[in-house]
């Protein structure tokens, strides 16, 4: 009996529609693994059986399905399931644990383009999740034509309650995205991703490098 | 164009399973609309279509698919449907609105028998409704055996996730609503439902007088 491991690292990957996140987890898993490093690898919403139910009453049916207010409580509910049954439990045993969008997406989206007020997504997670932040977040950035081009081709026409809307939405997002790393520079970390996807996936590792063991 | 009607009065029931709510709801609104009163009977979770997807979460699965917290913010999404969509459209064009369980379900069941704090089932619920309280609520009370009997008899032998519990959270749930009556004796009122539906009712129509018109 030696004694517990050394919590695991909390990574989070942020940005809106298109911009190559779900990539760039894969690319990076496979970095932090060739170094021995035991690897959980997951999304938001979702991550566990009951979240992935929450994420489809989410992504699904009209844009005016939910208001901004049940919005993000379904989001937090969804989070609360998955941070207790996978990532909590992952950085328990030593496990880094990359996550495709977490708390900031809802800040994003649910307060800084939807309007609700920050203050309430954050007491959500509190009550929810006990307010468990990233170790890091890399927030990846494109020009709106870019990423909606990407996002496009991607979803093949099915674009998500969230895809669907129109461009006043989505550049609110990335000024809300952009405002929230302007606050938090040590956390938040801002990653140009108009380049291929190894030339990104290298500025990612060097941002994430001081926590390495 | 005359004035806007008067605001309705919210009208909530509650208590433990097989007290009798459903039963009683119906009665108080055959009794309102005698009055000539306009009357919206709905129940928690669900009322909305959205509200009925989560109830559906909630209510289905094993004792243990969401944890308090989880639990407690499904319960706020799905109370945020209902009353921006039902509840306060109704209150606002004079209806008065039975609801069978509201809020101190919540603080009975996830905050007296699960543990959570009653601070946070109430900042959710501020969140998600605006902190929307009753104007009077109806507790219904009868021994955990009688209850238990009558629940059973009901659900033949379908309980839900909530019924299926012990009988320590059962005992837990009751005490909890008891001890909320004890600290807002004007607004919940505790009703005797041992007897018949009929008396029953007639003790709910005498703790409602006050608030007609």
């Amino acid at each position: 009996m030696g004694a517990p491991p050394p919590r695991g690292k909390f990574i989070t990957l942020e940005g809106g529609e298109g911009v190559g996140k779900s990539t760039q987890i894969r690319l990076l898993g496979e970095a932090l693994r060739a170094r021995g490093l035991d690897v959980v690898e997951t999304r938001e919403p979702g991550g566990t059986e009951g979240a992935e139910a929450i994420r489809a009453l989410l992504l699904g049916g009209a844009a005016d399905r939910w208001n901004p207010q049940a919005e993000a409580l379904l989001f937090a509910a969804a989070r609360a399931d998955h941070v207790a049954r996978v990532i909590r439990p992952a950085l328990d045993r030593g496990a880094w644990v990359l996550c495709d969008r977490f708390i900031d997406s809802n800040r994003a989206y649910q307060a800084g383009a939807s309007g609700l007020a920050d203050d309430d997504i954050m007491a959500a997670h509190r009550i929810g999740s006990g307010g468990l932040m990233p170790d890091r977040t890399l927030l990846l950035t494109l020009p709106l034509d870019v990423a909606a081009e990407r996002a496009m081709q991607r979803d093949a026409g099915r674009a998500d309650r969230f895809g669907a809307r129109g461009r006043a939405f989505h550049e609110a997002v990335n000024a809300a995205f952009m405002a929230q790393a302007a606050q938090e520079p040590a956390r938040i970390r801002i990653i140009d991703a108009t380049d291929g996807a190894a030339i990104v996936s290298a500025r990612i590792q060097t941002e994430i490098e001081d926590l390495l063991p």
